[in-house]
């Protein structure tokens, strides 16, 4: 028996905005942040529980009251009880009446919520001696859809269904297993694409991730349709017919203006259409998805919950799902997720990069591999090259495809000496920021 | 040429959950609470605004973080050209690249700006000399039509649309004007229906709302269905035949669910249907007023922002649509949802109670009358009787109706001694709580 002494909360940012990395349409200038919080416990096992929420700068303080605000759910409660019921503790986190009005179920408040869920999960497999996707691929059928709240999905998914799908899938784990341990998890990369890079600079990184071994690169469009044209012909032309060009719009259009534009950059062969419009906006991208055809519309970064994905694969409004490892409400939401893109037949290549949205996604995208989906048939997870030496398990990408990490953990945890440094604002990089731009 | 000097920050909390006033399925025990803001000028002229945030207790303090975190894009800068063109000020707000990554649009930072551009019309509307429902209306079509942003919205509305909406309503603006002045807005009263109450309770606070002229009340439901079915009868053999009752579950019903428990409440003779689900969910919304036509489906005060508004008339989600005050980013966002509905022809019934959202909504219904559905036909506002006292304009309801404010500003000032008594957790109110119950 032992109980959670502690929720220590950190409003960690790194100046990313010094050298427009992570630039796009709607995001000129983001200082990538996380509102990072670390579970402590009595049970002298060493282990802690770390977990965040990936922000963009200014604000990360709201987020990290966010989560200073659910601690009364874990402070002095028995630990072995709250991870022994990860779907009763969910429930407990997001249905608090009161914190719910902040949402509900969106915004700042549900992604601290995730963050605290994630930490917990993160917890929980490091007492297992296990990687996160490992544990999740270990529990049967019944104790996965025993973490999933379906209130709110059963018009599209029962919990029968849900039980139908994870059995099904049941056969052939340990195959699968062995395939993902011998070949990885197909990865694309984000990082010659940002709207900020010169047009050497966009051809060199072209090249170089053709050179290591990607078969899919992004690129951020939607600031200028002139610009557009000339850097999709530019990628084209240096990657070749065979590399797939993903393009990304971070939610720049109406949905006519979409469509417009759209028709200019399809003939440059594109593999998908990322946040056309709102991210709110099902019935917009259902009838982009439509006028498009057979062009994929991909979105989910900033689909906030399960009700809207729902709806997004009800109105045949996606046809790749992003779900993002801190937007929804952690673990659980993403299961549950990962269960409706299964029975509307939707291909899922999560959103990552920022800050640890590499380490943390790539244990559902194995877990839905070897458990719910049972494909990686045209699924891939995003990848960008930064920010993962501040990981205490920072993501094996090589060869084009994300390798099983093996570390026990969800992947969240940050080392300590990023903690202390890059902690706002008196963390070193804020007091002296010129430190990093020598980097 | 003035200047703002400050933005000042209040966690205001009264303990209501002491008296269960406000209970309902979804939230048995809310203390209303207010994230408060003044806006103070260098203009030597008295005249300050203030906005808030309404929430449920619990997580009020994050709020306060949102408002405090958008003061960069107001203190220091001129009052004349932030109130001047307030669709410019909202749009710096709104889309600040870095905040905006915590909604985007939705949530608590949402709502906080939504509290900021509340207090700027508060000051915009003082400085006047103004209410704000006579400010707004005595605004030119092409004036109201610069405050709104139509991003995500033009597949639905155009600006050129909403023109014309707002000139054809301008014909007759002087007459209704006048018939407001003299027959009052209507009401409907939600004070007997809350589920925390005895049977006895009901039944008196029934027949003294009809006693008090209203022809609308509103019962909470979705707890359990005997007692649903047990208040109804109650609550139609004490109105009458005559007086309309509407039902209210607050978010607790799955699609299915929702349309089986109400086939048990239909034959009460049902004036709507309110939250019946996820507020998310627009397709469900869609599916339950299919299946329950033609008892009206209504929803709208935990629906976020203009695109979600957008899609729930596109798809015929709802009949009656009840914006809130301090939901979505303030008046101008409003106007939006305003013009949507006059565009889809549905009808506005405003979100009131909590803490001073009577005083708030009210300009908003007022206006919309005078100057943009030009029509009260099947629209009233909610009206709960508490918490008025609070409020330096507190709403002058009577004979069933809302009758319209003279004092300049919207609505959003709380007096002074509230303010300093019931500050969380320093205010005397929380320091001697006892001093409240004997009230």
């Amino acid at each position: 028996m032992s109980a959670i002494t502690a929720l220590e909360t950190f409003d960690i940012r790194f100046p990313t905005s010094q050298h427009l990395d992570g630039s796009d349409a709607m995001n000129p200038d983001p200082d990538y942040s996380a509102a990072y919080l670390i579970i402590r416990t009595d049970a002298g096992d060493g282990h802690e529980g770390h977990g965040f929420v990936f922000t963009i700068g200014r604000g990360n303080e709201i987020a990290v009251a966010a989560i200073h605000a659910v601690r009364h759910h874990l402070v002095g409660w028995n630990v072995e009880e709250l991870l022994g019921d990860m779907g009763a503790t969910w429930k407990r986190l997001v249905h608090d009446s009161q914190l719910r009005w902040l949402g509900p179920e969106k915004g700042v408040m549900h992604m601290a919520i995730g963050a605290v869920v994630n930490a917990l999960w993160d917890l929980k497999a490091k007492r297992a001696g296990l990687p996160l996707w490992e544990l999740l691929s270990r529990m049967s059928p019944e104790e996965l859809v025993s973490l999933v709240d379906f209130r709110y999905l059963t018009d599209a998914l029962t919990p029968d269904q849900a039980l139908e799908i994870l059995r099904r899938a049941e056969t052939g784990r340990a195959e699968r297993r062995a395939q993902l341990l011998a070949e990885g998890y197909p990865a694309y990369t984000t990082t010659p694409g940002w709207l900020g890079y010169s047009d050497e600079k966009l051809v060199r990184l072209a090249r170089e991730a053709v050179a290591e071994g990607y078969t899919q690169i992004k690129l951020k469009v939607g600031a200028s349709l002139e610009d557009d044209v000339r850097r999709l012909r530019l990628a084209r032309e240096t990657v070749g017919p065979d590399v797939r060009i993903a393009v990304d719009a971070n939610q720049r259009w109406d949905v006519e203006e979409a469509v417009e534009w759209m028709s200019w950059l399809a003939p440059f062969d594109i593999a998908w259409i990322e946040e056309p419009t709102s991210p709110d906006d099902i019935l917009g991208h259902a009838e982009i998805a439509r006028k498009l055809a057979p062009l994929p519309v991909a979105t989910g970064e900033h689909v906030h919950n399960r009700v809207m994905f729902k709806q997004f694969v009800q109105a045949g409004a996606l046809e790749v799902l992003q779900l993002d490892a801190t937007r929804v409400a952690g673990v659980n939401e993403n299961l549950a997720i990962l269960l409706l893109a299964a029975k509307f037949g939707v291909r899922v290549c999560p959103h990552a990069g920022g800050v640890g949205l590499c380490e943390a996604v790539q244990h559902l995208s194995m877990f839905d591999f070897v458990a719910v989906s049972g494909t990686k048939e045209g699924r891939m997870i995003e990848y960008v090259d930064h920010l993962h030496e501040h990981f205490a398990a920072p993501v094996d990408v090589h060869s084009g495809a994300y390798w099983p990490p093996f570390a026990p953990g969800a992947g969240t945890e940050m080392v300590a000496g990023t903690l202390a440094g890059y902690v706002f604002p008196a963390g070193q990089i804020w007091s002296a920021p010129s430190a990093f731009s020598q980097q």
